[in-house]
């Protein structure tokens, strides 16, 4: 044999040993994929948050842009993946990570989700997903239940209909506003007499069919970043998101909206939806949901909730109440990969009306004939993954009871964190958390003391050094790597006009233990010794000696009323 | 302790224990996971496509839709997973699976995409993904530098830097296509002057400005639904989405674009975009992508190219000549998750133009600051899980090479089954391929005999038949499990009016060999000598013999000139 034939047939069946199933665990691959399954274990057992390196450092491991010519050994890879990229990797499910949305996962959900990867469906068709698609129709019904409360037979009706979908499944919270805000968009322009609709004859077409000059969504300023790509994707441009003030408690002003819609009307702008928030991302307040859907009904808008986060609260006896109106939601967006505890990658969006969908429907030659049961017909997302089937492992093991008890727990949790930064003289509490978030910030005990003596010029100079202080305090915590808050900037009502700095913090790891909370406030007062932050402290410090021997400042509102806070 | 604390209590142990890390193998958990690991390789190891039962029967065990109250065992949830969702699953990875776009994974993935799941990583921030995000933008500038072959210097340059992308990561070739066209559609409808840009003032103010009455995106009629979807989506509307025929080889005559384009111009419509496409989803055919690149130049369009199929086709030296032209592309989507063999939820869009995304670019004041490394701020979804690591995965324990080899494969392995098609006298080739897949149906050699001397009428009722006979052949070979093939309907060029069912053949699992090719045709031929398929023939054959006693009858142009196509 030529040595090039010799080659190119060794290769071949290398290429045929990578596509094929190890027969024992005692096999090459065998060996390696039980070795990454002790690695895996011995990470999810660390508790520290990440190991501080540099982003730019990090950027040389990574920095090579050719792709390799000639193959590696799995073998070779995973060291490097363990070295490289796990070793540097954020520790999301650390008992100490508490800054953002992404939680512990429950450990079953690591031999379930290599079931989905191995049987690798596609559940775009039936084809390519048989079983597969009744289940996933089965967690929208069950999640559709869950906010709506329908009858049993509108469910036996609906839950396997070959026409609709109760809802869509997605790979996130984005992409479930998204489709929501594209069915409401359709709907409103939805074909009548000559007129084909929006999905044949574009926006502009719809504009001049419905007699307006344009079309406009309404949120509260803690609505979510994903309405503006929605505003912008869908044509309907950013100016035509409105972002309406919120109360103290960070919710819409119903009263606001009403005037932002009355200003609409007169320039002939059409209020395509409402948006009402169940758990804002940086505070985790509710919108007055009945209000809300009161008026969209009055005024014929779509009400879209977006409950990405706060939705599983439905599961609680207790805390359910919060989220009263949802129910009257045309759309509800739910994220499964927050507090579903589903691995990253699994949203929803349900509509009330089980044919809503058919706003967006489509079909191809191949796929998703008329008639068909293949989901894809009804989603913005072509192929997909069997990722549903985390969300009924969820449902079925953990149950009804399981969540309600991870939801009262994260509530409770965080009312006792609350407690905690209010009994600390040197924080300030700057959102009380109604679900399981909550904003707070650093201001030493001292400075709180001059706040309302301050002149408007002072307190500004005040909040400049405390923003600074705060996002350095956030920045050295995260790299210190042994806890995580993480940080936003608010408009808190009582000043009304500047954004201020705060630490943020999601308590959704049942792992989370008060003694951790204790810490994670330990660590920060410790880091504002530091010389880096002290300094600025420092300044801090000699405006409020300025404040004192100034006999003729003038006090002005609290930039943050901590007295009522505190009380 | 009273009762309900104690049940209370055993409840959270409960809980605590599920999201605990199991500390052995030998733990409950541990025995599962290890169970699971046995089913799945005994899975992978079976070569049937799928058990027969009919998808209502399958929805009986998915009808129930309330969540369940109380907790499940986790041993008890998984057998429920063994016996109604894995065996009801379809086998993607079978080798007589060569129906759709999802072929068999390399194995490492297995353990690689479980180190995924298990981190838990949420790439649209660097804070919960830290080292994923280099290593996700080195995957993009790989893919770039694949498609564009640009200098080391323009990528050390433009890899890691903050405030661009070199394209965007995302579920897949639907929200990259989605991704491509809404970036085109924003750069046309640029800031200029008093005008914001089409981001912040929509569609209708940016026609104004551009003082067109609409925009339009011209693809060949083989261009994948999602183009449907992106058309209404970004408020062009669907009727703006032109289809342009295409010629004998379904790739888009360039003399009808063009005509295409002019009718545009005369009814004031803007073409915003022509989209090539390297590999038609239904026939694996190429565009000329050199000419219309020419012609995106000359109109001042965006060039889009759908490579989701084909992109791959890159790494071989021998084929890579195929999609010349792709380089001039302004973006390119490539689905990692289909001939990358990544796990399903793997697309990308890359961008020629380091700066185009920031057409899209938007911005939170939690996260995606300005300047931050944060990916999230260039793509259309917003949480995303770690699975670009699968992509780096394979780049580099395959190679180029190994692709190359397995792109080489598939191509020759495609053209082995169409010589077999050719060579079948009850078999018509109706697309040539030129990747790895392609279309035919099954038409007695005694009826093909006839084709020639039929009228319009009798070849329009044999079609007819032909059509339901090859519907009823795909059916049945899927219900019987064994092998699978698509169908789809398609226009063919020489009758040009009628569209006619075909059998889709799509060839990338490595594992399929030239013996199960064999099969597939061989139990097509066994199909259709059942009784329900028989008696559709045998009305075909009276048609025939209508023919032959029909003296008076004027031969027509062969509905699909089979003499041609065996030549």
């Amino acid at each position: 044999m030529p040595k090039n034939r010799e080659i190119a047939r060794a290769n071949l069946e290398n290429l045929y040993r990578i596509f094929t199933v190890p027969e024992a665990p005692d096999s090459t691959l065998g060996a390696i994929d039980q070795a990454i399954f002790g690695d895996v274990t011995g990470f999810l057992q660390t508790h520290i948050v990440a190991i501080e390196r540099n982003i730019e450092e990090i950027e040389a491991d990574f920095s090579c842009t050719s792709i390799p010519e000639d193959p590696t050994y799995v073998s070779e890879y995973t060291e490097f993946v363990k070295e490289k990229l796990v070793a540097q990797s954020v520790h999301t499910a650390a008992p100490g990570f508490v800054g953002h949305m992404t939680s512990a996962l429950p450990y079953f959900m690591l031999p379930l989700s290599r079931i989905m990867t191995a049987l690798n469906q596609n559940l775009v068709k039936v084809e390519t997903s048989k079983a597969f698609t009744p289940m996933e129709r089965q967690v929208l019904a069950m999640l559709h239940r869950l906010v709506y409360q329908g009858t049993d037979s509108f469910y036996q009706k609906w839950v396997h209909d070959s026409s609709n979908a109760l809802g869509a499944f997605c790979s996130g919270g984005t992409i479930a506003n998204v489709t929501a805000l594209w069915v409401a968009r359709n709907r409103l322009c939805a074909p009548d007499g000559d007129f084909k609709g929006i999905a044949k004859e574009g926006l502009v077409r719809s504009l001049r069919h419905l007699n307006c000059d344009g079309l406009a969504i309404l949120v509260s300023s803690r609505g979510h970043y994903s309405l503006g790509k929605a505003a912008d994707l869908l044509g309907i441009g950013r100016d035509n998101l409105v972002l309406v003030e919120t109360d103290t408690k960070n919710r819409i002003e119903m009263e606001q909206l009403r005037q932002a819609c009355r200003r609409l009307h007169d320039k002939n702008i059409r209020p395509l939806a409402l948006v009402g928030i169940a758990g804002t991302t940086e505070t985790g307040n509710v919108d007055p949901l009945e209000e809300m859907a009161d008026y969209a009904t009055e005024i014929g808008a779509h009400f879209h909730v977006d409950a990405a986060w706060g939705g599983p609260t439905l599961f609680s006896d207790r805390h359910r109440h919060l989220l009263k109106g949802i129910e009257r939601a045309d759309s509800v967006t739910i994220d499964a990969h927050k507090q579903l505890y589903v691995p990253m990658g699994a949203g929803m969006v349900v509509f009330k009306d089980p044919t809503a969908l058919s706003a967006i429907e489509h079909h191809a030659a191949y796929i998703l004939r008329y008639g068909s049961k293949d989901l894809g017909s009804h989603t913005l997302e072509g192929s997909r993954s069997g990722q549903s089937m985390l969300v009924h492992a969820g449902l079925s093991i953990i149950g009804r009871k399981g969540y309600e008890l991870l939801i009262d727990m994260g509530i409770e949790r965080a009312r006792k964190f609350a407690e905690m930064v209010r009994q600390h003289p040197d924080f300030q509490l700057t959102s009380e958390p109604e679900l399981n978030i909550l904003t707070y910030r650093f201001c030493p005990a001292a400075v709180q003391n001059f706040l309302h003596m301050a002149t408007a010029q002072q307190l500004c100079r005040i909040n400049t050094l405390l923003n600074e202080i705060n996002q350095l305090l956030q920045k050295n915590q995260r790299e210190a790597g042994k806890t995580f808050v993480s940080r936003t900037r608010l408009r808190i009502p009582p000043t009304g006009r500047k954004m201020i700095t705060v630490l943020r913090v999601v308590l959704a790891n049942p792992l989370t233990t008060e003694q951790i909370l204790t810490e994670v406030l330990e660590e920060q007062t410790a880091l504002v010794q530091q010389p880096d932050i002290a300094s600025l402290v420092y300044g801090l410090k000699s405006i409020c000696s300025e404040i004192k021997s100034d006999e003729r400042s003038v006090p002005v509102a609290d930039p943050f009323d901590s007295a009522a806070q505190k009380s």
